[in-house]
């Protein structure tokens, strides 16, 4: 099949095929909607390798790139992670339970959340795990008695609420005082969970962390967070005597959902955090710590596209025009959550003047079920395939049954190859788990 | 165990047995959580069957109540509602298979939807569903294709977008013109689509829909939506000789979440409405159309309540208390979608008084993962049960597993038996879908 080349330069870039059908890798977005069926997440492999290479360039030899597995985890997603070299995020006892049914090594997991259960720090503590960031006094508590009499300690961050609000969405902002997560720096939290964490023999405590926001597309609020990181540091450091030699700043690295989103390049946002962090050791008087970063969205979103197939098309005269697709807010929640935006093509006609502005839908029973409120698309009919980009984070890892349709499958593109990474439930998945007590049981019926 | 009884009239009504424990029909809310484990969502039987009885009352024998099963399906749900003589709308192919698996008869299933998909019209038709509600042109050709040469002629109802908007959050209003669903009156779409319906041998028109929002508290917009609906009738009536003896007004009926909430009586409701279909048949010269009703919400919200286990909670002095529990937005992502608010007690202290305010925060990692912004709890403590009420209603409907955790267990309390109806999933289940390509196995590992 004739590889025909890009139709649309800048972002997103649109490669056809002779058939003028959207390529994901090199392989036909159309053939992928007939062979999978629709909805269906697709993810292309190259992408997502690119990226994390290219975060861990960035940070070097030195630094720690730890994949936010709540963007995007399944197993096979885990694979890919585990092959570029890169650490893990986990942010619950199902996330570590996935890592490790992949082979993933325990030592290189990092274990993050505001409220862990005992049985997960148990388990986390068992296998092995590379780092908890602790979160609170309780979990210190927690830790102090799972560890007793253990004879390996077991590393640690202290998460720290730096104060510091970067500019995105409320619901996606962290990092404030007034916040579930970490320790306040102000009221001096953050020092005295320190202290207790020195003094609990089965704890190492190596280092601090923070996470500023989602979407950010500054460099400033880094450049903060690692000050405030190094401020605490050296707080610690005159008050206990420690030395905390991991500067973890988490994650938000923007990406774009839109075609005049401008995230600045990786490795400048990356390389003026180092900066600031060799700057401020100089100013304390202290050795320059290891940088940790926490990708999660930027490694996956941009390599995420949803397909999806067109139902109704409903022309409202001078209303608008509504375009139904056979998804929606249970396999893309984000903007209802939160106002997200994206773009998308007709993938069966990627080569066409997108000409007509509507309103494209989703199929679920409710007004909100709207997943993008003003997309310009090549004259949208029934059984087209439409493409929307930037689907990877967040998508299938927030995915519901929402009115009982079976979750979508996901695709991993690699090249011309393509393997099915998540299976598309059925409809006996939606009543695997319910049961009948006798009494209510149908006559007759095999409830 | 002594039930002590009511420690707060007016509602929510807190009863307690003697250890002041909170009762769920004259079970102790603790004893659940002990035994099922939390989160866990848990259904009062009766109170579910008294709403579906007080509903039937309402419309009489002449009119029909169809529970919307968006709003909580499960194979026991389905039974109930046998049960209690109701209708049962379903909105996509696995709520049609939820229904049919549990032994509901299909005369007795409404088929909604905005953009269903020929699978599922063609399996409906198949079963000899009751009645299906057709939204758009495009469902008009699709069945007129599916019915073709058919000896049995299909009972379809017109949605129309009656051009009413209900005062209710823009998300969950639905009925104004620029509506992804229903057929626009003004424009003359509901003629149109009545003219076709009627020339379509393999389709019989019975009646008219709407649905004019969610959680509304007030008659006036059933009034209103009685009429459009008459004023349609009447035209078609006009247009084309046929009578629509079917006049479906949809759900929308509110319920209480805050004690400020105040619902009308469901009788009342439904008296107005029955009265305007009456004063409208008669200034048009009709008989007048039987009335279909169709609560989800209504039935079940109140009945469910959401059992949660404090974890940490977190003090910041000057700032907040923010009290950690083991759910959160995958569970109830109602607040972060819709600012929905919640009142909850400390379970295992019903009887105390509620002195300390505090925000009430999930474990999910994500700021906006906040179950109730400001709530009054006796003095919560970490392994404290909370019970949050009126969760019945678009919860587990609506949970993910974001973050990879295992989706709640739901139990039935019917006096003082309890079911398991829902099975907690597994971590073994978040992983059940996921494939590895070969070539991205891990050596050694059983991926």
């Amino acid at each position: 099949m004739p590889l025909t080349g890009t139709v649309r330069t800048g972002w997103p870039p649109v490669r056809v095929n002779g058939e003028g059908h959207l390529l994901i890798g090199q392989v036909d977005a159309v053939r992928l909607a007939r062979e999978h069926g629709t909805p269906l997440y697709v993810y292309d492999e190259a992408a997502i390798r690119d990226r994390c290479r290219e975060f861990r360039r960035a940070v070097g030899e030195a630094g720690t790139v730890a994949y936010a597995g709540k963007a995007f985890l399944c197993k096979a997603m885990v694979r890919i992670v585990e092959e570029e070299g890169l650490a893990l995020d986990v942010v619950s006892g199902g996330e570590l339970y996935t890592a490790l049914a992949a082979g993933f090594p325990p030592e290189r997991i990092v274990f993050h959340g505001n409220d862990k259960s005992p049985a997960e720090l148990r388990t986390a503590l068992q296998v092995g795990i590379g780092r908890i960031v602790v979160d609170n006094f309780h979990e210190i508590d927690l830790l102090a008695g799972l560890t007793e009499g253990s004879a390996r300690r077991q590393p640690v961050l202290i998460r720290v609420a730096p104060g510091i609000e970067a500019h995105t969405h409320e619901y996606i902002s962290t990092g404030q005082q007034d916040s579930k997560f970490g320790f306040d720096v102000a009221t001096g939290q953050a020092l005295e969970a320190a202290r207790r964490i020195l003094a609990t023999p089965g704890l190492e405590l190596v280092g601090l962390h923070c996470h500023i926001g989602s979407q950010i597309f500054e460099v400033e609020p880094y450049r903060l967070a690692a000050r405030r990181l190094m401020e605490v540091a050296a707080a610690i450091r005159r008050d206990t005597g420690a030395w905390l030699r991991e500067a973890d700043v988490g994650g938000g690295f923007g990406v774009r959902y839109l075609p005049e989103d401008r995230p600045p390049a990786v490795a400048e946002v990356i390389a003026e955090i180092q900066a600031e962090l060799r700057r401020c050791a100089g100013e304390y008087g202290l050795p320059v710590p290891a940088l940790t970063v926490e990708p999660g969205r930027a490694i996956v979103a941009e390599a995420g596209y949803t397909l999806y197939t067109v139902g109704a098309v409903k022309r409202i005269p001078g209303v608008r025009t509504y375009v139904a697709v056979d998804g929606g807010m249970a396999d893309n929640p984000r903007p209802a959550l939160y106002g997200a935006e994206y773009t998308a093509v007709v993938a069966n006609r990627a080569d066409a003047p997108p000409l007509e502005t509507v309103r494209l839908v989703g199929r679920y029973c409710e007004s909100g079920d709207i997943l993008i409120r003003e997309v310009a698309l090549a004259d949208p009919r029934p059984g087209d395939v439409i493409a929307v980009f930037t689907t990877g984070a967040y998508h299938y890892s927030m995915a519901s049954n929402y009115n009982r349709f079976p979750r979508p499958a996901a695709v991993l593109v690699n090249g011309a190859e393509v393997d099915v990474i998540i299976e598309r439930e059925t409809y006996a998945d939606l009543v695997r788990q319910d049961r009948v007590p006798p009494r209510l049981a149908a006559r007759g019926a095999g409830a």
